[in-house]
């Protein structure tokens, strides 16, 4: 075992920060440092939490990780941000509450921002979660910021989701619309000192009566104000008796099943997809195919046919 | 050329709409066909619409396309709506507006719901642009709902993307700054009726300023009342004015190659996670993987490297 690894594992925080950046980079020696640590992951409570922008997501989870600090946990926290050349990376303003919390030992939070097609956000956030679990987090959370599909994919890789719904914007239902009744776990309806609190709970628990009739768990629809620390500890509870369903119904191996499949999958089409666009030997070939498929000289499919052709058995 | 390929050439509905359910489900016949009317590729201004859920792209899109044909051109609109369960498909409720436009026989209209990690949306799109650019369409309107990293990238297909923000929301700068920015060729506050226009033009206006500053175009900023038809006929001719500038800058071909070399990109990602995923030789062999890596027998790591050794030459 390597010498990052081995920190990583007293849950030294440089050698875990370290150990992101070179996944992130996806450096020669991060495949041989995750090797190691990957005996050492499968504790953590993984808690994901996706909803739309201005959620109050951020405060959300500082509340949610005060609670777990109190009750003697040691939290990881991803914060999947959106790159922009106006933020000067992967910080939004509202994180600012984040930078108080990151002073607490027993918390570790990384900003991770989106990347592009080919290298592909979710094989670096699997990673990343890998990591601080097997640091000796006792729960990793995973913020998306927005709802689109690579946050509904980023999710999957979490044992339990939360998806945040605030009242009166009138999309609750358009949320829920857009494919995340298929990952909640639990809703919560934050900013619940807003108007219109009582309406979105009604239209939220319709909607799960309907999808939940022939499920054995019913999902729970909560309240919160997180600025104002109200429903955080009711929640915190509601998220550790998910986990003891996932245990009882042995849903919690098969959601880790699923993790490390997906894992796997994004490792594969990594490192495919940078040998065949990275690596010189085939970017002059593809770049070559790129002009004759412009020209109309060659398609996009027989291109692809040729390019397939010489790389696989 | 097959049957299909040559009746999307002239243009014929059921021919196009035939064509692209086969590619959705990945059929045999989809990549001869495609071969086929590559060539006549090309010639379609592609539109690409992205912004917040509730900014009324749909009517939006709608208003655009009914000035279009003001001007005697055909329109191809392609709707990328999440899949939901509770929508029985890819409709989401205000589209109804589309189902009147629909019957105008110079647009066709098709919604695509998101897919899954494997399959991959941006595939189909790339295709599905191309065949109703090769059916002879002036204009390819590609919307879609959400700002995510999904969204981001398919947005890459298109020659002129039009970010659309609502007043008041509050959420102009936090849209921007969610990567938008890189990617808009046009900004348009629509619901303008509504109070916080000049507020939000001032914000988005101020913002560009920054950023085109160092650039040979500025990114205009344009306000509209979709639902009572107002700023659309501006917009158009604005639309207009930023082919015209691509062209003049060669801009244009730079675009294009990039489309065609993203889509390579997805068709080459969506064989090869086929090929591996799906294929039953090595289907078996990667379940046997996933087991030893949940039992902590194997990492994935080493698991992609046993199925990329068995594959690649």
């Amino acid at each position: 075992m390597n010498d990052v690894a081995s920190k990583v594992l007293t849950g030294d925080p440089r050698s875990i920060a370290r150990l992101i950046t070179l996944v992130e980079n996806s450096s020669p020696e991060a495949a041989s440092t995750m090797k190691d640590i990957h005996p050492h992951t499968g504790n953590a409570h993984v808690i994901g939490i996706t909803g739309v922008m201005g959620g109050g997501k951020s405060t959300l989870i500082c509340e949610i990780t005060r609670e777990y600090r109190k009750q003697g946990k040691t939290v990881g926290i991803i914060a999947i941000d959106p790159t922009s050349p106006f933020s000067g990376g992967a910080l939004l303003g509202d994180r600012v509450r984040m930078v108080k919390l990151a002073m607490d030992e027993g918390v570790f939070i990384r900003s991770m921002g989106t990347r592009g097609m080919l290298g592909g956000l979710t094989s670096a956030v699997y990673d990343v979660v890998e990591i601080l679990d097997a640091s000796g987090k006792d729960v990793v959370i995973v913020e998306t910021v927005g709802v689109g599909q690579a946050e509904v994919d980023v999710i999957k890789v979490a044992d339990t989701t939360l998806v945040v719904l605030v009242p009166g914007l009138g999309d609750s239902i358009q949320t829920i619309k857009a494919g995340v009744m298929e990952i909640a776990d639990i809703y919560i309806i934050n900013k619940a000192d807003r108007p219109g609190v009582d309406q979105a709970v009604a239209e939220v628990e319709s909607l799960v009566d309907i999808e939940c009739s022939n499920r054995d768990r019913k999902i729970p629809v909560l309240t919160t104000s997180a600025k104002n620390g109200k429903g955080i500890v009711a929640l915190v509870d509601e998220i550790k008796k998910h986990k003891e369903y996932l245990k009882k119904s042995k849903e919690f191996d098969v959601q880790r099943r699923k993790r490390y499949e997906g894992e796997l999958v994004e490792i594969i089409r990594k490192r495919l997809m940078n040998f065949i666009f990275d690596e010189s030997k085939f970017k002059d070939k593809v770049e070559l195919l790129i002009d004759q498929i412009f020209k109309k000289e060659m398609d996009p499919y027989t291109a692809a046919d040729e390019i397939l052709g010489k790389i696989l058995k």
